[in-house]
């Protein structure tokens, strides 16, 4: 039988074993429920580690309520880390606390003080030779009864001796199963993402051009839809009619025809030098560029003659198309992951893992990957795991619009990150109820969400014949509740026409046309989208997701949320009004301590939107917020910071 | 590469892959999150065996919302069982969903039906002589070009193809982990208990006269306090006062004398054979003895001189007692369980554990445990798993009266049922939080409440000075909620004086004193005791603890919920006023499909406390409560019923 402390709940950790996440250079905090029977002082220690490695960064755990201890540890280097928990029953201590009250209440402690003597002297060994004089001294001093008890107690509980025994773990020291945790950079996290269809811009060239204008609006991550050649068979053409007209450019997702498959360029997009000028000005801008993976293929792709075992076969020998019946998608073939022959499923896999090499050899550190959940989780977590191998500082967006639990099952087996239901949750109480699961409920380990208000499939809620206030609304939440965030092309320039009232996507969507836009127009919202990435920039609590704190608000429209560094150097407060239709004033209940504001202390909330200055007292700010200007993103400045 | 279906949150589970519980002869409702990539028909199963047995119990899983899907398994026996969970993509079926849904939209299905021909030749091979023949003629059906595709579809779709069909596994069937279960006899979950001291009934034949009134009340367990000799060595006298009288009895916990310990009964209690006559007269009234297993020893206990090594030691060569600094108990010596050498440990344990045996052996099948919290899990998890390999009908109650996580663990290491902090949940909202929470959350799987209303130790809240109804509103609570409850002999007579007002614990408290009661006052409260049990052991619903449905209420001090029998048989509805100081009405808010009840039909709801019978149409009945009769115990009877 062995003597052993509990050690449960082990965070962060996914459901099967898969390793968690976290980002170099930023905290990592690491949780576990320590207890054991009776009363005796607990210790416990996180230690972390690059996989393999035998160099331990280790940090003492604390106690906070409810058996919940925490560490907090930060990862230097990328890639696969592993971390433990260790607990002991710490003898000292708990001699320290019960003689300390006993003698309090005026109790005798001369048997304890010699308690405290030999525990000490069995101690003594595993000390350093510097710490041994005073833990010496301090033995001699509990034994030395010409002194008083109290000055005798005293000397066992000076810091030279105290310290020194803290770090000695205890007999029944307890180690927690090993947990693994992916380190990726910053970017898989953190991020503001821009979308654009390189054609609407005549081709990656022309492309290049509006990368000014998308780096001075503050965006780091600039996302390219499939930039491969476009299959002519089933093309479809404008709102995804099928009869396209002769010059209708098909979706760029109908990947693949003559001129080629995913590792070749669309011709009328330029050349391979022209993507190379693209991502060389995006990088000179301090942008990345992220490119669409969209493992699908048109009737045309060379990959249907070439290796016609990696599709699925139909009585006649067709090729099975998409369809989720009765609709049907006849210029899509998907392909079929699981060929009958092992070695045909290895070389299919190989020649997929064999485009995102190709892709990152040209600049390419970033995939946003469209409709994962229909291909197996199997192959993403072989796929990413081997690219990671050769490459930890590649970055997978997950566009799994699907059901939560595979939604979570994606991220689980290695995507950085995830499209999210945030397109859809448009109520405060679904908002809170959403960034609250998001941030703190279990698949926070591992899952990291990207808020994008609308995708070229996908114009809902409010926007839908919005008004110019309700793309600011969902701009200023995403933005500020997620510390990745996108908008696709469009967004600036209020785009909101519903391909119908029963259908959520666009009329006129880019997928299936070129779009002509007036990127100048006087009331584009760019100078407000370049506010709040700037606000993103200067202020880190904006970087943190595990950082929210909702605020009360008595009125159902306001939500009122803050975020604020560890350090409390730096706190956000956002207030916005989610009514679209009419203004909505409230006397906020804020939580002061949430905001670093000390009891009866003045503070100052900047609006980092219109520059205006508020001094605040108190709990309960008024606020009033028009449909038209519809949020305040208040950078909190206590009178003692 | 391995295909494979994701079998994530299989439950009943516990943290640490220790059984989970379920009941001989009940229903065990096996759950787990199912799904895989893609929108192919999934199909998954669910099987059951005593651990080591080849014979499984199958049975179907289906799908409810969010990729979970259950199935309903019953074990036969006692003991340890093991159960797993398979599923597999149904490619027969994922064909017939999709051509019907092809079919009904008018289109071309030639391709179709040879694929589903091709399908149920593949099949054949696998099925059964009398289902081949039927399978054939489908096939032949599929193919016959002269009759209508409609025809041939609906050849396929006949209950003999279909059927046999879904019994067959996919080509990916993937299996989940093998998950322990320990399978109990019904009263580890179900049960009314009744706590008497001997000592106050003039001994254990004094006690024997006493149970047949007991027994009249309904109850189903009796429990005993420690029945050993107490020891004398600074025994308590009443109110826990450090200066007994001569004829004060002393703490009943305060075990063992010259005269024995664990093993010997207080010779001013009786002898062996009066044990045993208790224990048949309990039990010819279909009741059970439930002993207390309390670890500790009086000074005077024979182990501390013939064992000093199983105890704590000072550097005097004292014996350490037990404290909780500046708090003495100098009449209690704690047992060390881990003494420095292992031969000793288990010497020690080994002796536990004859304790336990000893009792067995004379008719004890249930033991309420002491304060389990202060001894090692590893102690617990070893002792309960050695006793359940030879007696897997025994019942452990853990005293388990400490902190959330700890409580669970010794759930989990292995306790039947836990005493619970139903004690100090008062308000109606703590009420709802905490009954689903025991119902519904993860420990439901292996945690099993016990509610009391109050202990010796314990008189808390409204029943601090508390009137009569105070004790009917507390009761029908426990009774109601928990499927096990329990209450303490003077109980009925409504003892309520508070030690004082800073202290819990009674006045005069039963532990140390021997208590006069007149059971036959006429203002008891046995008469409705005894409708409570009653109902409760007409009701199968109230025997179940995961089928509580909380129905709105308008009114904060109205609680309302109803459990209802899987298919329905049986339905109870609870309405509890919780003001002990004022009376309640509302306008109920109930969900009537959880009560059975049809939209728009009539329903009879019958008091099986007045014997009064209401009947009600729609959601919104009214009720009124008085703090004297706090509480309706509503038998529902719907019209179509």
């Amino acid at each position: 039988m062995k003597r052993g402390i509990v050690i449960d709940n082990v965070r962060p950790r996914t459901p099967t074993g898969l390793p968690a996440k976290a980002v170099v250079g930023r905290r990592l905090r690491v949780s576990a429920d320590i207890f054991r029977d009776g009363h005796n002082v607990l210790a416990a220690r996180a230690a972390l580690r690059v996989a393999g490695s035998k160099k331990w960064q280790v940090t003492p755990m604390t106690a906070l309520v409810n058996d919940v201890w925490t560490a907090t540890l930060t990862p230097t280097e990328l890639g696969l880390h592993e971390f433990v928990v260790e607990a002991w029953t710490d003898a000292f201590a708990t001699w320290r606390r019960d003689t300390a009250l006993k003698a309090n209440a005026g109790e005798d402690i001369e048997l304890e003080l010699e308690e405290g003597a030999r525990l000490l002297e069995s101690r003594l060994r595993r000390l350093h030779r510097v710490d041994r004089e005073h833990v010496r001294d301090a033995i001699s001093a509990l034994r030395d009864t010409d002194r008083s008890r109290s000055e005798r107690l005293d000397a066992a509980l000076s810091p030279e001796v105290v310290e020194p025994l803290t770090e000695l773990t205890g007999a029944d020291e307890t180690k927690s199963a090993i947990y693994r945790v992916w380190v990726d950079r910053e970017r898989a996290a953190i991020g503001a993402w821009y979308e654009l269809f390189p054609r609407s811009h005549g081709g990656l060239l022309g492309a290049t051009e509006r990368l000014d204008a998308v780096a001075a609006m503050g965006f780091d991550v600039v996302y390219l839809p499939p930039v491969h050649p476009v299959g002519t068979s089933f093309r479809k053409g404008r709102n995804n009619s099928l009869v396209p007209s002769a010059d209708d450019p098909g979706s760029p997702w109908a990947i693949g025809n003559a001129s080629g498959g995913h590792t070749a360029i669309e011709p009328t997009l330029g050349t391979f030098d022209d993507f190379a000028v693209f991502v060389t000005h995006a990088n000179a801008l301090h942008m990345e560029v992220a490119l669409d993976f969209a493992l699908q293929c048109s009737p045309d792709h060379p990959w249907v003659t070439e290796h016609p075992e990696w599709f699925h076969h139909r009585p006649d020998n067709s090729i099975k198309y998409a369809e989720n019946p009765p609709k049907k998608y006849q210029d899509i073939y998907p392909i079929n992951f699981w060929p009958d022959a092992e070695s045909d499923r290895r070389a299919l896999w190989d020649a997929c893992k064999e485009i995102v090499d190709f892709w990152i050899a040209r600049g390419v550190r970033i995939f946003r990957v469209d409709n994962p959940h229909t291909k197996p989780l199997t192959f993403w977590e072989w796929l990413i795991t081997q690219v990671h191998a050769a490459h930890p500082d590649i970055v997978f967006l997950s566009e799994a619009f699907t059901r939560p639990k595979m939604m979570a099952k994606l991220a689980e087996v290695g995507f950085s990150q995830s499209y999210t239901y945030f397109t859809w949750r448009t109520h405060k109480h679904e908002i809170v109820e959403y960034a609250n699961e998001l941030a703190y409920g279990p698949t926070a380990d591992y899952m990291r969400p990207n808020f994008w208000p609308t995708t070229p499939d996908i114009l809902s809620g409010p926007l839908r014949q919005g008004h110019p206030g309700v793309f600011k609304q969902r701009l200023v939440l995403a933005a500020t509740l997620s510390p990745s965030y996108g908008i696709y092309s469009g967004y600036e320039l209020y785009e909101n026409e519903p391909f119908s009232d029963s259908n959520e996507e666009f009329l006129h969507s880019e997928k299936y046309e070129i779009k002509q836009r007036d990127f100048d127009r006087p009331d584009s919202l760019a100078p407000f989208i370049t506010r709040i990435n700037d606000a993103r920039r200067r202020h880190p609590a904006l970087c943190e997701l595990d950082n929210i704190a909702f605020h009360h608000t008595g009125n159902d429209h306001v939500l009122a949320y803050s975020k604020a560094t560890t350090d409390g150097s730096d706190v956000v407060l956002v207030v916005v009004n989610v009514d679209p239709d009419a203004t909505h004033e409230d006397t906020l209940g804020l939580d002061l301590a949430a905001l670093g504001v000390g009891d009866g202390e003045q503070y100052e909330a900047h609006d980092e939107l219109t520059g205006a200055t508020f001094v605040w007292y108190g709990a309960n700010p008024y606020v009033r917020l028009s449909p038209e200007d519809p949020a305040h993103v208040l950078h909190i400045r206590s009178a003692s910071a």
